[in-house]
């Protein structure tokens, strides 16, 4: 571990700075990145071995947050009540006790596949994985949101996001509700973990599915992305940053909501303009 | 597929654009997101079935760069001469005939870790592997650069990034001599792949390991970065973005000098100063 001080997330490190020619030592403040191995256990078979299903590379904190979330957007667990317990066994493992049903169902499958879809790869296999998996029908036309609260989003997020003002380097998933207050925000250095926690955290709280709200992300939109925030029955989900072709095409045949560029004012529809409440909706139809 | 028109890494979108309260349509450009399957086989052996090794989503473009250096970056092959072909079976599949015993020796290896690697995760694991498999030393105190050239890379980058300046989408990493002057430049929508694909060009132009360059990447340093270039026998590591804590461990370990926040004449030194010309070395010591 380096660094003088050490938080969970964030960790003070003393290092130069050049300005020009000339350097100064300074203190900089890095977002923590450790590895977090989740494994599953049958709970009612006297505890075989685990079988691990993922290592991913996160910033501590909200760790049974991003396991939950992990399972359930990777498909391993269906509901919360799959879950019978999360332990913590070290700080970077953390073991899943599942029903034994789910377990045997989920333990049987190919873990490579996990892995890769974690990490956002096999869009094929994943888009065909997406609609078997997902558990909740995206609603049309609802929630019905004002542009004008789309706006505020950003600014909101920065209020709100303590660790990116401080390094720089962590990502952010964040939920609204349709008159923009806030609900819940998690953060990591990885996207698909930010907002994996962020999914965990409403599942934890029985508020999965995610109707009726906005999830807002601080980065660009991948397809893996677009599928978490699917499989969680998001209806709407807008970025700072821009959307993958691949992303944008699923989020179409999600029947979701998808805003890009979020910022100064303005935003771009890249599906389903159903949802929005603008002057000339006419116009908006063409999205 | 979606879109109006459709290049190799760039496809065009009619979207609609909301300014305030009213909408507009507009055309906007997306970067690319496809998955590629990376196989291999024995070329010596009669071409039985090859061996699936990851799947990764990458904007399509340089797909034998990309399958190259992930080959070389995640410690499948060691050297050029380890592949005998490299083979495009459909856009989205590629397969890499290997020599004998570097097929056999890859093939009995958990895939499991090939596929976590690729996207950073397991920390320990790869901290322990890349000292494993790094086959390039990394020589102390070469090359020397004057700051004056770090601070020319961002606009330097920025002429050249094409990709990104279209979609705000893509990642770029390039390759540098210690004059500034661009040696390559590789695109995509993941930041591992614009890294494998530089590397990948690199070695088959047999100008691997990286010694006497400067690696410049357009977004934040994770792990999985510091790891690939030390592979490659990267000694300079620059980002315009942040590094994470274990990117800066890792670099520290490997005698690689890493620099961030590169922009407006500006950069923090997170390892290694000694490769740098600064007016005042003293204090720069303390890096």
């Amino acid at each position: 571990m380096i660094g003088l001080r050490h938080e969970l997330s964030v960790a003070g490190l003393k290092v130069a700075r050049v300005t020009g020619l000339v350097s100064a030592t300074t203190i900089d403040e890095l977002s923590v990145e450790e590895p977090l191995e989740i494994r599953i256990v049958d709970g009612a078979n006297g505890r075989p071995k685990p079988v691990s299903v993922a290592v991913t590379m996160r910033t501590p904190g909200d760790d049974v947050d991003l396991a939950t979330g992990f399972l359930y957007t990777e498909g391993i667990i269906t509901a919360r009540s799959d879950l019978d317990d999360l332990e913590i066994e070290t700080p970077n493992i953390v073991t899943a006790v599942l029903r034994r049903a789910t377990f045997v169902n989920s333990s049987s499958l190919d873990r490579h596949s996990f892995v890769s879809s974690s990490c956002g790869v096999c869009g094929k296999r994943s888009i065909a994985a997406v609609t078997v998996t997902r558990r909740h029908r995206i609603e049309p036309a609802v929630p019905q949101i004002n542009p004008r609260i789309i706006h505020t989003l950003p600014d909101a997020l920065r209020t709100d996001q303590p660790g990116f003002a401080r390094t720089g380097g962590l990502h952010a998933a964040a939920l609204f509700d349709v008159e923009g207050q806030l609900i819940a925000l998690r953060e990591d250095v990885g996207r698909h973990n930010a907002l994996d926690k962020l999914i965990g955290a409403e599942l934890r709280a029985d508020r999965v599915p995610l109707a009726g709200r906005v999830v807002f992300v601080s980065g660009r939109l991948s397809f893996e992305l677009v599928q978490k925030a699917a499989i969680a029955g998001a209806p709407m989900l807008v970025a700072v940053g821009a959307p993958s072709s691949l992303a944008v095409e699923l989020a179409r045949e999600s029947g979701m909501t998808m805003l890009g560029f979020v910022r100064d004012g303005r935003f771009n529809v890249y599906s389903d303009f159903g949802r929005l409440r603008v002057a000339n909706p006419v116009i908006g139809k063409t999205a």
